[in-house]
């Protein structure tokens, strides 16, 4: 694990180091959802990325960044969503055994995308503290690298990439919106964007019931415990501790969103752009449909995280 | 109306004319989907196109073909479909009159949206007939042109204007496949891939409950009267008498796949390429692994046909 921050450099590194790998995911605009907005819309989507969510460059960039004789040994994580599938993916790129660890009462259909990506599964309690005993023996078994979910520099360098790209596409932005859960994703294109353009408004848009971030910025400290209450499975992670200090010292701003209003805005983003998005990727459309006077008339680049549903199951 | 087929250099015109309104869809492909089907397989997005159906390249096309005189004085067709939707959206680029004729019993949300897209509605009795004499009465009223869905040059030429942007977006392929209904889009596409590359193998996917074009095919003249069956609203047209002629002289060759099977298609298109595609568009799929010998290893064009689906009324 490394738990520092990535330099600029270093995530223009990870986004050669990915490039053989992973897709350049297209950006999309909706006339109906700019006149909404009173903005303009630039959506950038990392739904199309490969295993359905932005994770897999992080995971890619870790895979592909250790050495030989390290690599060797393989990597291990927890996670039951999709960064353990992408770290999967990422492995079976160098061809390099992955070790995914768990928690009782997983969604089953995404332990199955884990095992059809070639990764070794180990189920463990479902607490937080099985979770890290579980992969830190594994990690003694077999020399294998932590990959963590978010509170990695590899990984925080590897989200950022889709900075990069997506200031390529569209050619200059006057704010970015990301959504925030563990903030893997919020730090690494924070310290994209402002090596791009240091001026750049930065935000990130957090489920009410999961709104940890918000409160520890305005605190000044990591708020901890938490309980998380949201329908947004993917932020209900409290956020890492270097992905925080990357967010308060780049002055990223979050706006809560409530699940009401991700769901509505979920549901204009299927409709209109005509593309599937997880619910926790809407969060970042409700807090510009929310905020109207905060964004409008702005140019405005928005992270649509995943698109792993379940298809029979839709909030509405 | 303009009954006879478009040119080669007609498609290049249109794809001239429609590019200051019209998006380039981006093509998408799923590494699980080419495993499937054992080919490689490249997704020309016209869910993504703006109205979210190809329907508005031909639309747009008709439209900016008119002198200012013809113009100014309208145009008119008869659909409740993407089509008037589409010749709503494409007269608005210019600013003139759309008149769309809508049968009783239509569907509301398309309703709708015709007209929030500025066109003025007619409605008539629900039998083609009544449509027809409907149009023709706007047409002697107004002066307004009309522009049918698929039996019109202007329509077919830019239709195939999606074939000259996938072709330019993968560098050559070995097939292409698109659903047939009116047959306005196969044909179009049809005269442009010959155009193009004049040994390109060229499918038509088409539901058994309105197999009209295999049969019309099987028979060397088109099948008449005709009673549809089937889930894919946008496929249940009688091929048209010039588009049967194109499908007929390029070698055409239809694949008749089931609804079963195409609900089966569009699931995986769903979960795969996290797009939302109708019912229709997934007829290519579906064909393309219900002949999977005949379509393995070979590197293919699938056109996504429209994403404009009622999200509350999914078919699983």
């Amino acid at each position: 694990m490394s738990q520092h921050l990535p330099t600029f450099a270093q995530i223009r590194d990870a986004a050669a180091r990915i490039a053989p790998h992973a897709t350049v995911t297209p950006v999309l605009r909706s006339a109906v959802l700019e006149k909404l907005a009173g903005a303009e819309l630039h959506f950038k989507c990392e739904n199309l990325q490969r295993g359905g969510a932005f994770k897999f460059r992080g995971a890619c960039n870790a895979v592909w960044s250790l050495d030989e004789a390290k690599a060797a040994r393989g990597v291990v994580t927890h996670s039951s969503g999709n960064h353990g599938n992408a770290l999967a993916m990422a492995a079976a790129t160098r061809g390099i055994p992955a070790h995914v660890v768990v928690p009782e009462g997983a969604v089953r259909a995404k332990l199955e995308a884990i095992v059809r990506a070639g990764a070794i599964l180990h189920r463990c309690e479902a607490t937080q503290a099985a979770r890290e005993a579980t992969a830190a023996h594994i990690q003694e078994e077999t020399g294998a690298e932590l990959v963590h979910p978010y509170a990695d520099a590899r990984v925080m360098a590897g989200q950022g990439t889709l900075v990069l790209e997506l200031m390529q596409q569209v050619g200059g932005l006057d704010a970015l919106i990301t959504p925030v859960g563990g903030g893997g994703l919020a730090s690494g294109c924070a310290i994209a964007a402002h090596g791009l353009r240091p001026g750049l408004s930065l935000y990130a848009a957090e489920p009410e019931g999961a709104d940890d971030t918000a409160r520890s910025l305005a605190q000044g400290r990591r708020v901890e415990p938490f309980v998380p209450h949201t329908l947004c499975d993917g932020l209900r992670t409290l956020v890492g501790a270097p992905n925080f200090e990357a967010l308060r010292s780049h002055g990223v701003e979050v706006v809560t969103v409530s699940d009401a209003e991700t769901v509505a805005a979920m549901k204009l983003l299927w409709a209109e752009l005509k593309l599937i998005v997880e619910v926790s990727s809407a969060t970042v459309l409700a807090a510009v449909l929310k905020q109207r006077e905060r964004f409008a008339g702005r140019r405005i680049g928005l992270v649509l995280t995943g698109g792993n549903v379940d298809l029979s199951d839709l909030p509405w």
